[in-house]
């Protein structure tokens, strides 16, 4: 059994201890808080709730560590230190850090000799993977990547901090004529504005003026003033009962040419439509704890991405079943 | 430069060298063929067609072979033979037999320090991939694996193979409402019937019965009595026109659950659409060449599978250049 442990305990960390219970070659043996432990109830019965000031007393009694925090401060601070201790994953997504935090993580864990992978999910993660093997595959070609329809938190914030509003939720949408284009072959130049578009559902403040709110949105700058931006205000009950989710997905869309002049076109789509956001990131991060644990078995260490794991090191079953079932 | 060699060169063996003449990493040394070499136009100038008697000599001016015979007979004799003398990669794709070839390839080159790489494609390949990849991320789910629009050469020979029949296609497609049903997440059972149609495309022999032929499509065991089958009879005008084309696709898709109760659905869908399914084909063999000589540089040997490719060994590009353009 791998022995697993959660370090952070929102959506994520519960989606993992979801996606744990789930698999029959791991058990989770204590999840993690900087909160009051014992102010947190948790899913799975007889499991400790430990303050965070004592994990490193559990450096014996964990395999692998899930970092469940955020990318903005948490992640850049605890994955290395953690890293020091057990193995562990991340899901960073701050695309732009990611050669920092990848060289940071990967010197800790090459002195703990530990096995650390950052950037686990879907994008980074199941995306960036689809986007290496088309490419690979088809060298003259372009990719696209199409997120939502699902919640921007960014672009919800956003919203949330002009005057007036009470509370409000973003969703980016792709825009149908786009995918349309990309799937054809053609290759099309897209502006931001005609790849995606964005859906505004906005609570006021008693007195609020709707007409001012909806200008200061749809103009703002970076966030909104690309796009075609629709709002709708609604009252807090429409927006308790149909706003409260957390369902996202997207595409990653490449296509290109092969043969005689490049004569023939491929298309390659990986779609993905998902009920909850943070529970499927969860399900990745707990399949590469598997497969940490296969390079830590083999005598690897450092940090690793999505990009280095050999897809069988992500199952259960044996090279001979998977051939056998799968291929 | 990764020095290449093609050994067979049919619909597949073209595709390879188009390929490897889209690689800037890679050159192509020969073509190797059981015909008369001078009867061999290949594309490629200044490159020798070499008759397959004479492949050992090229033992040391050749990296990777690229096997490009079939299956059935081909494959099972060539690939443990080449594997003793060049890194090989090939496309075996009978799924019933891939445990047995693979045994006997990687006897072949451990035996020789070689690599060998079998049933690299699209499936077996890149489908197994995504079956994989969504199996262990999504356990409490079920995959399905959807093929066409394109040819079945197995179909289209068993037609030709009926008295009064001059000439024939058979297309494979997907039923639409069976696809709807996966991607709605409702994981349905679905019969043979329900998940594909066939369409047959026949010219026939002059006095031939058209009604005779067509009741002798659709009641055939095994190829078409279990399908629903369309029968168009069309002229060879027709046929030269519309049905010499080599397109093809498919899809891989699973729905899971997870979270409380598996409340939460998410759906994975990985679909292709090819203008040419050899030369798509032959693109992922390329690709897979790549991944070869990485493994043969870290001095690993033996049988591998796309399951047990790091995607990173796809490209030519540097894991920090991967991580910055990609994840």
């Amino acid at each position: 059994m791998i022995r697993i442990g959660i370090l952070g305990y929102g959506n994520l960390g519960r989606g993992v201890e979801y996606a744990v219970n789930q698999a029959s070659d791991m058990e989770l043996v204590a999840v993690f808080t900087r909160r009051a432990p014992e102010s947190l109830q948790i899913v799975t019965s007889g499991v400790p709730v430990v303050s965070v000031n004592e994990i490193a007393s559990w450096k014996d009694k964990i395999d692998v560590m899930i970092l469940c925090g955020g990318s903005a401060t948490d992640l850049p601070i605890q994955t290395p230190e953690m890293a020091k201790l057990f193995h562990v994953i991340d899901s960073f997504d701050t695309h732009a850090k990611i050669p920092e935090h990848f060289a940071a993580v990967d010197a800790a864990a090459k002195a703990s000799s530990k096995v650390a992978m950052i950037s686990v999910g879907w994008d980074p993660g199941l995306f960036s993977l689809n986007r290496l093997y088309a490419s690979a595959i088809l060298p003259e070609g372009k990719d696209y990547t199409f997120w939502g329809k699902g919640v921007s938190q960014g672009h919800s914030d956003a919203v949330r901090r002009i005057p007036g509003v009470k509370n409000a939720k973003q969703y980016t949408i792709p825009v149908e004529e786009a995918l349309e284009k990309v799937r054809s072959g053609s290759n099309p130049e897209l502006s931001t504005r005609e790849k995606h578009r964005r859906e505004c559902f906005v609570v006021l403040e008693s007195g609020a003026d709707a007409a001012a709110v909806e200008k200061a949105i749809v103009t703002m700058p970076n966030y909104f003033a690309d796009y075609d931006t629709t709002v709708h205000f609604i009252d807090e009950a429409e927006f308790a009962k149909n706003h409260s989710g957390m369902a996202h997905g997207g595409k990653v869309i490449r296509a290109g040419k092969t043969g005689e002049n490049g004569k023939n076109t491929h298309v390659v789509e990986y779609s993905i439509k998902l009920d909850s956001n943070p529970e499927f990131t969860a399900s990745v991060l707990v399949a590469y704890a598997r497969a940490a644990m296969r390079f830590a078995e083999e005598g690897t260490v450092g940090c690793k991405t999505v990009l280095d794991v050999p897809p069988a090191y992500l199952s259960q079953k044996s090279g001979e079943v998977l051939r056998k079932e799968l291929l």
